[in-house]
């Protein structure tokens, strides 16, 4: 549709461009009763009110398209949503924004076993794939807690994590290509499932990791690997983190390691509560660490054995065990994996941060410093991907404290965290992600320089600032 | 130095910007002779007329820093230059540049075991860095032919390849933090050795592979890991290169491959006569597969033994070998690795293409019957990575021809080969990047809406246009 023909256009009830917005999805895929404005117009972070002013749900690469250039042409903001299992306010409209959901782009469009890649439509749900994978004896490697509602446009747009980093890297090592629609309303195809390509700048890259703000993800090019041979857990119960990094490097070196997990006591004293569980340790050790390795030959049990042998003769760690089964090892993963849903009726503050792996102990133990210093009765409670640097910080509210007290308190935790995470050269956001929620915090771990390039790059791609507008970071 | 000052200063015999440019590095460290200018003015490339009007070799950061912000006010170019092993003039100063030589930046400046990462100014030698792993007991695991030359921060601009990336992947895998100096004279420290970030656009992969365009990589922080264990190699001999894909799947699915090379009957011949030796099996095949895997397991070699034997059976492959020892396996990669140095004196035409994996057999095909039908007298030798999709395509001069009119038809070949790529959705540039060499054809395979972000981009980092002027594509 021509602009010229855009402002002849009259419609009695609905504005011109609710009524453009049908002439290309049809009617029926367009919402705008309360309940989808407020449903699909938020995601996990619960913060913001979801004030969207219509749903959009394409089933195309060119309707996603046509709804971008209308976007353009109408000056409407549109944010792009996938699961919205998002914990950044990524993907929350509250703002008079459109919703394009990608939820009807659900298609495994294609599987070529020589090149073991599966073409994907974006919304996709990241269990889909991971069943997909699995019928194709294949394994796609990124799994997180929301996997089952997750869409992987989405986990292209963070970059997601999850628990098994150590081994298989981010999302970001998945990708051999990506069909994208830009802000200004181009379809580009990027890196079409090569595996070498040096032809200038990886856009692909540039998209991975971008929140929706320069354009949105409409189709993926993912790759599989090998499923994972017999994993074996340990449980090891230490009293000093800073032992942590001599255990790391000890079971790194010789095994194939697939996870390095870690949870405070007060973590697991909360699961085995809930849970009604025994102790796994008889000893009570302040952390524990949960280590997941391949057994790829009969010699990694010994292997995994001495070097247990090892860490306790050298008294850095106090006790642990080792799965003998596979009912073990997932019962082992349990108390790691249990954590956020047991400590969830304590409203606790959360906060998904990173610094270097070597630094997690001496970090960790600072973090503690001053919060006990400032907030002496809040409880803190630590877990997180050990292996990969990231630590997800839980303070639990005390039951004596107002909602709103603890979280006003919780703010300025948070400052004084971000200050630290700074101070080490950290991340605000190790998985999550910027959106709004840590929008005000981007410049403790992005300096101006970088933050005006990026708004740079994203006027290139998004000149009109249609995209996801007011996420990451403000236009200038 | 202000611009007032600058323009102010008065030198003998030196034009301003010379004795401003020994204002920060010292006079000893320019270089101005013919000598110099002449070597550091080009990379292996050997088709431009090295022509740059100074030599500059800063020591720190700081320098470099000083240098760009000269080439702003000064509005001169500069060219990065670190081993100038590029194959693709991206190194090459042929247009009154002044090289900025990297070689003295090249301490390797720290290493943490908890990490596994360890911090390099961009001139460490590759092999120098592969050395200091292998003290570690740990492992680089890009390498090349010209690890020996090549420098590292080359190597990101480039985004090297070689020949393990079907297990370790590119350059781009291993590195964790960047420090760069951008074209507008800024200093940034991109993730710092983070392993999980996600704090908006990812700048550090967008420097990886942008051949000096951006700015200048002046530090970098890789990551190593754990040496391979025990590798085996494999000589499969086929007739037909269709079903080199069942048995890269079948390979693939049993063990953890380390290499899949292949090269053509022709390309074996060469070495074989070049070097007097015997040939590797009985069975004289048109094509042959190099298949590394790293025995994990005792069972690991009776896989490959059972692999071999269904191959045979399907009648997938003739004939092949199995090392029984490292110096058979050592013997067999250098029918593989010694190709280039055999065929040299024939003075080659080279090109290095990728397509997806599965396509390799078909458009190996295609390539050969139009090279065939055009020109019948030409000698095709083909090589590469079979795994990445990247075929490294050689055409020998016959002896009657004329270098000029060979040349000519080459481009010719060129033309034919690039539409190919562009039907097949290849890359006219796989691992060697676009440079000067391959600017012309660089639409074969990004459109123009992508070549007009790259420049977008390209302006965010170097408004004035002062980074490697002309290389992968031209200003608008």
């Amino acid at each position: 549709m021509q602009q010229a023909q855009f402002e002849q256009q009259k419609n009695s009830g609905n504005p011109e461009w609710l009524s453009a917005l049908a002439d290309i999805v049809g009617e029926h895929w367009i919402r705008t009763d309360d309940g989808d404005l407020h449903n699909y117009g938020q995601d996990w972070t619960r913060q913001y009110i979801p004030k969207p002013k219509a749903i959009v749900l394409p089933r195309t690469a060119s309707e996603v398209q046509a709804i971008v250039q209308l976007a353009n042409r109408a000056d409407f903001a549109l944010v792009p949503s996938g699961g919205r299992t998002g914990l950044s306010g990524g993907a929350v409209a509250s703002n008079g924004e459109v919703v394009m959901a990608l939820d009807r782009m659900n298609a495994i469009k294609s599987f070529n076993a020589g090149d073991r890649q599966v073409v994907c439509e974006a919304g996709v749900i990241t269990r889909q794939l991971q069943q997909f994978a699995e019928e194709k004896s294949l394994f796609y490697p990124v799994n997180f807690a929301s996997s089952g509602s997750s869409q992987l446009g989405g986990n292209v747009a963070t970059n997601a994590g999850g628990i098994k980093v150590i081994r298989y890297g981010l999302t970001r090592n998945w990708v051999a290509g990506l069909k994208v629609v830009t802000g200004s309303g181009e379809l580009l195809e990027l890196n079409g499932g090569l595996t070498k390509n040096a032809t200038g700048y990886d856009l692909r890259h540039l998209f991975i990791g971008s929140e929706g703000t320069l354009g949105i993800i409409v189709e993926l090019t993912l790759i599989l690997t090998n499923p994972p041979k017999n994993p074996v857990v340990l449980l090891l119960g230490l009293q000093d983190m800073a032992n942590s990094m001599q255990v790391l490097r000890c079971f790194q070196s010789g095994l194939a390691l697939t996870a390095f997990e870690f949870f405070s006591d007060l973590a697991l004293a909360h699961v085995i509560a809930h849970k009604h569980l025994s102790r796994p340790l008889s000893t009570k050790c302040s952390f524990y660490l949960l280590i997941e390795f391949e057994q790829l030959a009969e010699l990694d049990m010994e292997s995994a054995m001495e070097l247990f042998e090892h860490c306790l003769e050298q008294g850095w760690i106090e006790d642990g065990t080792i799965s003998q089964s596979q009912a073990q090892a997932s019962n082992l993963w349990h108390l790691r994996e249990d954590i956020s849903e047991t400590i969830a009726r304590f409203t606790p503050y959360k906060n998904d941060i990173s610094v270097k792996v070597s630094d997690v102990p001496t970090f960790l133990a600072d973090v503690e410093a001053l919060v006990n210093a400032e907030y002496p009765d809040f409880e803190i409670i630590w877990f997180g991907h050990i292996g990969d640097g990231n630590l997800h910080l839980n303070i639990l509210k005390p039951p004596a404290l107002e909602p709103e007290s603890f979280l006003h308190k919780c703010a300025t935790v948070s400052e004084h965290v971000y200050a630290l995470v700074k101070q080490y050269g950290g991340s605000v956001s190790a998985e999550h992600g910027i959106g709004l929620i840590k929008k005000p915090f981007l410049h403790y771990s992005r300096n101006e320089a970088e933050i005006r390039l990026m708004r740079a790059i994203k006027k290139g791609f998004d000149p009109n600032n249609i995209m996801n507008p007011g996420k990451i970071f403000d236009p200038e």
